[in-house]
């Protein structure tokens, strides 16, 4: 039996940038089945009782967290650029990304949004930005259309739902099974947790 | 020149315990020359407006901070039980590091520490408990009597505040000069930086 690992991700969060770059790689790798589920942080934090990104709310951390960031991508060979928003309003990408699922499409526009939005350093909130974004990556705008699709917005509460059930506090996480592993920094050990499950 | 990482640890902080099991060992194949800097994390959550741990505040993380602590701990080889208070009060643990630190006794006096706290579930916050940590390890009581000296007590508020001037907010920290690297998922980032910058 193939093992699966879920990589739960948000838009606005930059170490989600870090794993989408390299998590489908991985999983390839370790014989890992991967799902990608995009989801909302806000109705998660609002939950914990934050009414803003950590990083805004602690300052200290904030700072060390762009520091951080810089050092990981410069060691990895990724680039990296802060938009002029933090976080962004990622609704209607996280919509675009789930209405890609649809078409198998998902891994190729997760990436197009974050490559725009950290890789560049442009917000990708508004319809016009997000269409600059797939286009630079040579992606079809329908996605765009099918964003407000009621299918596709129940399926993005659905997984903000279920990334709160099954205990995922922030972004990423992975899970394998019941099992939650948090942040970038937990992927190859959620990958080994995988395939030894297996 | 020997370039130098500064370990930045809390008694209460679990993840400094991992740390503080490898961070000697690493810092020496790296030819990189350690500094043990124990503090105190309560003054550095209260400026950033914590009032108690985060793990406790935010109970979703508290759990998965003992999950994820028991994973690695397995995955290490290393022992790990909960203690019977979280967080312990270490203002004296604390102080008994700095004590040893005179003689060159840092490294074995924290981990005795750390290991009555976390590889056997004991509180380590009152003179008594402190001396079986001491005597379980064959090592002198007199840092608890010197624990009360002025100097001591006056080398771990500079710690403290050192820590935060430098820009360190949670623990362990690992600071290579000016740059600070969180967590004990950054100690081998900290010594590759300390390698390069030696």
């Amino acid at each position: 039996m193939t093992q699966k690992l879920t990589f739960w991700y948000e838009f606005a969060s930059t170490y989600s940038y870090l794993s989408a770059f390299r998590v489908a790689d991985m999983a390839r790798a370790a014989g890992v089945e991967l799902i990608w589920r995009p989801f909302l942080l806000g109705p998660v934090f609002a939950a914990q009782g934050y009414s803003d990104s950590p990083f805004n709310t602690y300052p200290v951390k904030g700072a060390y967290m762009w520091r951080d960031m810089a050092r990981i991508c410069a060691e990895r060979g990724l680039p990296f650029q802060r938009p002029p928003v933090f976080p962004q309003n990622t609704l209607l990408a996280a919509r675009v990304a789930v209405a890609a699922q649809a078409e198998g499409q998902i891994e190729a526009v997760t990436r197009a949004l974050y490559r725009a939005e950290f890789a560049r350093g442009q917000n990708i909130m508004t319809p016009e930005e997000i269409a600059a974004a797939l286009e630079a990556d040579q992606l079809p705008l329908h996605y765009l259309e099918r964003a407000g699709m009621p299918e596709v917005k129940a399926t993005l509460k659905e997984n903000t739902q279920a990334a709160m059930e099954i205990g995922v506090f922030g972004a990423p996480s992975f899970t394998v099974g019941d099992e939650v592993f948090w942040g970038d920094d937990r992927l190859e050990q959620a990958l080994r947790f995988a395939a030894e499950d297996a």
